[in-house]
């Protein structure tokens, strides 16, 4: 999928002409109902039913087989038996068809000769230049175009247009989600389920609607992501253009059971890098339908605030509790009023109300509308105040009306958002509602719906002020690296610390002062170079986890204790695994007063390479205190990644402990990440743990390293290509 | 509030007559509105307004004054400006009147004068007892005896009757509550707002609501208990009754403001301590206004799953994983089906079905009602099985109609909960939810919602479970500690560490082997007896924080380094706080491969003792894995406090290290619940940060403890109480 061309949609969301292969006069049954719901909301373009099996069908007449179609349709819909799938696709290749959605199921979904099916329709697709959606999808609708090629009751439907594009890798809940907007009210553009993407992803969607000059809004459902590693490319275009993308993520805890020993599967998860990723690239995530719903509503307003300062504003003491909680858990503040805002309001406003924030006028402000208005524009041309949460409670009747009146002249004479929450019955305020409606104030039932929609749109802003301020940062391309690659492709197995203390010098990170030694004697030598304190190891390939096996020892002091450690590690090691090839014992400086932090490289089957950090020792994999990045990453966002830790607090000096160099850890992700991108084809993982981080200006020692080489074998989809690399930067060397 | 009786409810809730005082011929303001409702909605009983401003309010006849009206009333409505409300409750209390309910605003949330008008409330409900609710409150409804006693559109609308008391701290919120519940389908028995509670308090209400046989689920929304120590009683209460109570608690953001350098505010703030009342006692916690509906609608089933082990069965992939997601994150399971029911269903159910758990019967299924009927039966007889869960996605028209119906007889036919989502829009599937409604069987818009639902079931029904188990389980009374009293009588600020070992050694609590060293010479005397190495620090109850103060050594491995630390020591800390009190230096066996652990008390101000454990060292604040009980707690609870902690894995034995002494440490716990209540009245905060737990069987050692007695100036509610108690404990000593 990832060396497709750039998807161009227009003639499939706007066809000229659509041919239904395997129409069925049956309009109840799956293949029947396609062509009948296209007919109901009005399609314009030609339709070409094809089955041999009919002249016509309601009227329309039937093609026996696409060859005999007395012109080439923009699109295919094929909804034939899978087994002829691919030949009926082959069919529409050899006529030009430019699209195809195939609804069929019975492909990879359904085991390995299905999943053969599946791999001949990727290949004919290829082939033929043809774009094909599905199989086993449940259709599409575009509302400009009146394509309703789908099945199902959703598809009898008439969406009202808009703005919102909506793609979903699943069909029924796809289907959920749409009818879920439609009676939000909001207005859709085009809605593409794909099903098990054998050609078109769902981010190869969309990539298009980012060019679709009618798409403001871009919902994708996702269940997984093969090309997961174009997501973050995909989503800055779209920060870029300034159309955010809501994303609904499943699918979290069964990644969890993820077998392979990997930083994700421990430290949380393929799920942890769909977060990353999303947040890397200020994709909005949603976890349930209304959340969908109220953030589009929230994104309808076209307005973004500067900044997350926000006046809570509210008649009821709870829902103003409520809608600060909710604020503050998602990073906005609640700031002071300016003492102008504050000494202009104070005589107006009534004898019980608070003008801290969050801002109780108490129902008292309801005696009245004069008041309310006027408190409501000061606060919104205050200027410590980027947008603004009005709680209505359940104002009801004449006064709820005439507020709403207040809130609207408000909106219109301010650029700020404004979102207001309104939990009464729609019976009782619903001249309100309808007030606010006409005046585009975006209007949820309850505060924390409220306050989570705008807290979206804070984080959303923020996202695109951070893209446009690092758009500029240098991003280093990957190099070759001959050495290093040398070092991976040489290795067999996992690389020893020593080795991998090559790699990571290649990369600038140090190690603390070290030796090999392969006898008693190279030992004491070292010694006597290094100094004590000391900690001795055996380094061998076949023993990745040294402590366990017994086979290190730390705060050796002199001499005699060296001799002793040295032969009891060896004894150990071979205990622990008889036959292990032993390459020697490795000394160490020890070192002190250090913070231990955990840092490595992922190279992930979807997302490819990425980078982590976290708090080191035993506790990374018990407290999970990590940040994950995809490569590359800049200075600032290794930074970022930082503050994010609840360590950060230790590096910052807890405890009248002095801080630690957070810039040289910074550069060492920096580096880990340039590691990450060279060594892509022959890096399958890298653990620096602990790596000690010295107190502020002294750097940062590697204190234990395991690399693990790429296996060739099986490591990735596309092995043939990756080796190639990795083998002509062997050869560079 | 605390020493108050309980409650009866009966006259409130059923009153046979009404005074309306301060009544008002406006039938607009509030003071004109309760009388109108009442009369609205058909109140039977006798209505008494009373205002010396009219002969009659709507034909009904005004008494001038409480003393002239002609009968004493059950209830009485207080209406009138705050300066004149005590003066009408004098005048109630006169009279006899036994419940009075205070809507004026003015009070406690106004400022000093106004506090003081309350405690005068206050005192005049004790006086007479009478039971007072309120002031600035919003009233209550009772639907049996139609007592719709309020003001506010939301009082003018007739709910259902039903089995949902709900008891509210907020007036605006707690009708916006009450609203959606009635859309919801949900009936209500009672609401009541309780406002500043000068006399009764929500959990008063809540007690009274157990008592209360028409009520079977109890709702309350809380901004703060004054009497929350109460909250476990009660809702354990609840938990024998078979009513669950459903809690809202926000303000969960500016509790942790709290200034105090408490463990609560530090780890969690007091809403920690709110969410182990709810998880000590089955409280299920709710988060938005759909939650509590949802959860209502949940627990109206009358069905409680045996165990957590759930079967998710879905028409739609993608609902199927949301589902699942939703289950496993609130510790339910997804067992496999038995052998005998996949071998019934296999050749039974569409060829593209899984029958793993989430079992996706696809939309095939709908092809034939009674293969779905059969399947769904079969699954509900599974042993493996608990409870079901069913996702009909959007499924519409009449497959859906047969579907519900074969829904509504397998969940007549079995006595495990099950609930479904359906999220096809009503105009669609109307038929499906109209048998559904009628069989009873709990219907959720998403599948999220749907299995938050279940969940929140699961919950209930594992503490009911739990509690059931621990009802007999020793819970040991407060006893008189008559030396550990007189060692925190004494002190004069925090006890330093070595006072602190005498106190914990009261409790059987053992610290490392230790002595104080006046001088050098007593130093080197302790030394020997102890043995190398060692750890010195300082011991002064000027400084707590020692480390900071670089008033701590360990590695101490001879003599030499001892002398050179011993002095080292005290010049630190003499430059670190200068005229600090020094007692000496305390040596310490040091102790190594021990896990670090934190455990403490907490004596708050609102819950009273409460004990914490969590991961020690400087990673306690960092990284607040911790795990908070309300004492008294058991052996099993301390058990189940480790096991939330997420360092319970290294306790367990993490990276070949071995398992650690985990009962001693159950047993240390239990023990600073034990002290925690035999010293309520003079021990406000209590550390032992690290507590060593040694490998299993060898116990654990309080490496360092700082004790701090509470201040008997201004630390409780109830100083004069607390000091005698305490006092009285010193003088037996």
């Amino acid at each position: 999928m990832t060396d497709n061309p750039t998807l161009s949609i227009e003639r499939l969301v706007n066809p000229r002409s659509i041919a239904i292969i395997g129409a069925s006069n049956d309009a109840r049954s799956i293949s029947g109902q396609p062509m009948r719901f296209l007919m109901q909301h009005g399609y314009r373009g030609a339709l070409f039913p094809v089955n041999p099996k009919y002249a016509e069908i309601d009227g329309v007449a039937c093609s026996p087989s696409i060859a005999a179609l007395p012109d080439t349709p923009d699109l295919a819909l094929i909804l034939v038996a899978a087994k002829r799938v691919p030949e009926m696709l082959r069919e529409c290749g050899e006529r030009g068809v430019p699209y195809a959605i195939v609804y069929s199921s019975g492909f990879a979904e359904a085991g390995e000769a299905g999943a053969a099916l599946q791999q001949e329709c990727t290949q004919i697709a290829k082939r033929f230049g043809m774009r094909v959606i599905g199989p086993n999808c449940q259709g599409m609708v575009s509302t400009s175009a009146q394509v309703y090629a789908g099945f199902g009751a959703p598809f009898g439907v008439s969406y009202r247009g808009g703005n919102l594009s909506l793609i979903s890798q699943s069909g029924g809940f796809g289907c959920a989600l749409l009818l879920m907007a439609d009676e939000l009210g909001i207005g859709l553009r085009h809605f593409i389920t794909t099903g098990n993407e054998a050609d078109v992803s769902l981010l190869d969607l969309v990539d298009a609607c980012i060019d679709d000059p009618q798409t403001s809004l871009i919902a994708a459902y996702i269940e997984g992501l093969k090309d997961a590693r174009r997501l973050v490319g995909v989503a800055r275009r779209a920060l870029d253009a300034g159309k955010p993308i809501l994303a609904w993520k499943v699918g979290n805890t069964s990644d969890g059971a993820k077998a392979a020993a990997s930083h994700t599967a421990n430290l949380g998860g393929a799920s942890a890098l769909y977060r990353t990723a999303f947040r890397q690239a200020g994709v909005i995530e949603v976890s349930d339908v209304a959340d969908l719903g109220d953030y589009a509503k929230a994104f309808g307003m076209q307005r973004l605030p500067r900044g997350g300062r926000v006046a809570v504003v509210t008649l009821s003491g709870g829902a103003g509790i409520l809608a600060t909680d909710v604020c503050v858990q998602n990073g906005m503040s609640l700031p002071s009023l300016t003492r102008e805002t504050l000494d202009h309001l104070q005589p107006r406003v009534p004898a019980f109300a608070s003008l801290n924030n969050p801002i109780d006028l108490t129902a008292g402000i309801l005696a009245d509308p004069r008041i309310f208005a006027d408190t409501l524009q000061s606060i919104a041309d205050d200027p410590n105040i980027d947008s603004i949460a009005i709680m209505a409670a359940a104002a009801s009747g004449e006064v709820a009306h005439a507020m709403a009146r207040a809130i609207a002249r408000v909106y219109g004479a301010t650029a700020k958002p404004l979102i207001v929450a309104w939990n009464a019955r729609r019976d009782m305020a619903g001249d309100a509602y309808r007030v606010l409606e006409a005046a585009g104030v975006p209007l949820f039932p309850t505060p924390v719906r409220c306050a989570r929609a705008l807290a979206a749109l804070s984080t959303y802003a923020q996202a695109k002020r951070e893209h446009g301020a690092s758009r500029h940062a240098l991003r280093r391309a990957p190099r070759s690296a001959p050495q290093a690659s040398a070092l991976l492709s040489q290795a067999e197995g996992d690389l020893t610390e020593h080795a991998a203390q090559a790699l990571l010098r290649a990369y600038g990170i140090d190690a603390p002062k070290s030796a090999l030694a392969r006898d008693r004697d190279e030992a004491l030598a070292a010694a006597r170079s290094i100094g004590f304190p000391l900690v001795v190891k055996v380094q061998s390939p076949d023993i990745p986890h040294k402590t366990e096996a017994g086979a290190v020892r730390v705060g050796i002091q002199d001499e005699a204790m060296l001799v002793e450690a040295y032969d009891a590690i060896l004894v150990n090691a071979r205990h622990h695994v008889p036959g292990a090839r032993i390459e020697g014992v490795l000394l160490q400086e020890e070192i002190r007063d250090a913070v231990e932090i955990i840092v490595g490289i992922e190279n992930d089957p979807s997302f490819g390479p990425a980078v982590m950090c976290g708090l080191g020792g035993i506790y990374a994999e018990v407290l999970k205190d990590v940040a994950f990045r995809l490569a590359p990453v800049t200075r600032d966002e290794a930074h970022a990644m930082l503050r994010e830790l609840r360590a950060y607090a230790i590096l910052k000096g807890a405890r009248g402990k002095p801080a630690a160099d957070i810039d040289a850890l910074a550069d060492t992700i920096v580096a880990l990440s340039n590691m990450a991108l060279d060594l892509e084809g022959c890096l399958k993982e890298l653990d620096i743990n602990p790596l000690f981080v010295l107190p502020h200006g002294q750097g940062v020692r590697a204190g234990d390293a395991l690399a693990r080489p790429a296996q060739r074998a099986h490591a990735r989809a596309e092995p043939v290509s990756e080796d190639e690399r990795c083998a002509s930067a062997v050869m560079d060397g």
